[in-house]
């Protein structure tokens, strides 16, 4: 038997929360999405003005980063033309993401789960995605010390 | 030209605020959706316990009511053997579900979007998307009387 | 965060070779499938004569027991004609399977997988995916004995 | 009529055993799938630790080497841009895998089937679905020669 350590459903609002106040400041209204460490779906916003296909992308950003331990975007390098892993992009019925904005959320060294931010820029939406986990991070930082 | 009314995420989160205190009242942990009226996603939970297939299924629910205007319910009746809408449940790729539990959000008439709650039995399901949109028509007519 | 119990790979061969020499036994070769608490994939094996319809059957009737916690032969009785549930079969792209043969792997009250069997009748695919179960158990119980 | 000659499960277990410790020995652990020569899944294993997407990605190479007769390496050249089979790592809903990992296991000129290897780079899932084949034609050989 294994001991897995998972997100709960408050860490993914947190996680959420991180990733929306980004995009508020940025001014861009985003899909968030925040699966386990099984690529499964435990929350998901669009903000008002979010873009449609991005409810998918989002999902599907969280999905890969969690199911393959990376984020997207290391994919997006890793999956060019002439590069080890190009054509990867097609995988899994074309669920496996390979633009920036879908990372793992590790703590201890393990993988816990991942988000997912689209309907931005790809860097934009990798930003957001980092900020919903620097804010989640800080939380279990500071619960920690205390 | 049309003009749409839709759910706003800040209802969406009514919605599902109103399901999952029903779902906690019940103690059963539920995967709740909320879509649009065009049966495209706003916002998503799965509490603790909830099911993996329920992620999906909440989903599919409220697509299902918010696009075909009705209640998964009444498809649950209409699509029993030597019923006019027999078979229907595999349309879509099998999006089109016919167990209880997806509602739509109605709104002086309209169709504004939509409520799927799964992993409990579909009673139980229907019981707590009501409670989501009872708590969003009650703040609705709390604010017009204000 | 939360703690999750899974299967690992030496508890998934354990559970397939129960489902296995029950299958020898009853001489029907089956396809037999573990997923672990998600549904995820973690071993199959068909046996030599195996139904290739059933390399897929079996998988999904795993996904479904791990992620709905139920056996997939409840789901065959709620999903009757006139019973709450009919019409479930043909959700999760038809990935929800009534049929009876996956059963879920419960260790302390949690779900920790669960097996899915195909090629036989309902009934002996049952039989095999509980054999598996029945050896997995056994072997838990003994090392906790000693 | 034609007399196709095919992997057994026996074989498929001594495919997935070499890959496997060939995996150890590298450190990475690793979703190892069997497939027979029409692409039908034999066996399958994901190693403690190995990648939820690439329960799907492994099968897909198998899958991709035992119905094209070929490599996904040598895809993955042919489908460059530019080059003749550019595109068709989409084909087959994405099935069609041009990452390196998929190898056929050819017997006296003719494929038997094939193992498909994911979780660690291009080069190290290649390395492994080969040791695999490897050490299956080793015991082939040693059969023959007793």
């Amino acid at each position: 038997m294994l001991t897995i350590q998972r997100l709960s459903l408050a860490d993914a609002r947190t996680l959420i929360e991180g990733a929306r106040v980004r995009a508020a400041e940025i001014g861009v209204p985003m899909c968030i999405a925040v699966t386990d460490e099984s690529g499964q779906l435990i929350a998901f916003e669009r903000m008002d003005g979010g873009k449609v296909t991005s409810t998918t992308i989002a999902q599907d950003k969280a999905f890969t980063a969690a199911g393959a331990k990376r984020t997207t975007e290391s994919y997006w390098e890793a999956s060019q033309p002439g590069k080890p892993a190009y054509g990867i992009n097609s995988a899994i019925g074309g669920r496996l993401l390979v633009v920036a904005g879908g990372i793992p959320v590790i703590v201890d060294g393990q993988v816990v789960g991942a988000v997912g931010v689209s309907s931005g820029t790809p860097a934009q939406d990798s930003d957001c995605a980092q900020a919903g986990i620097d804010l989640f991070l800080a939380g279990l930082s500071a619960s920690e010390k205390s």
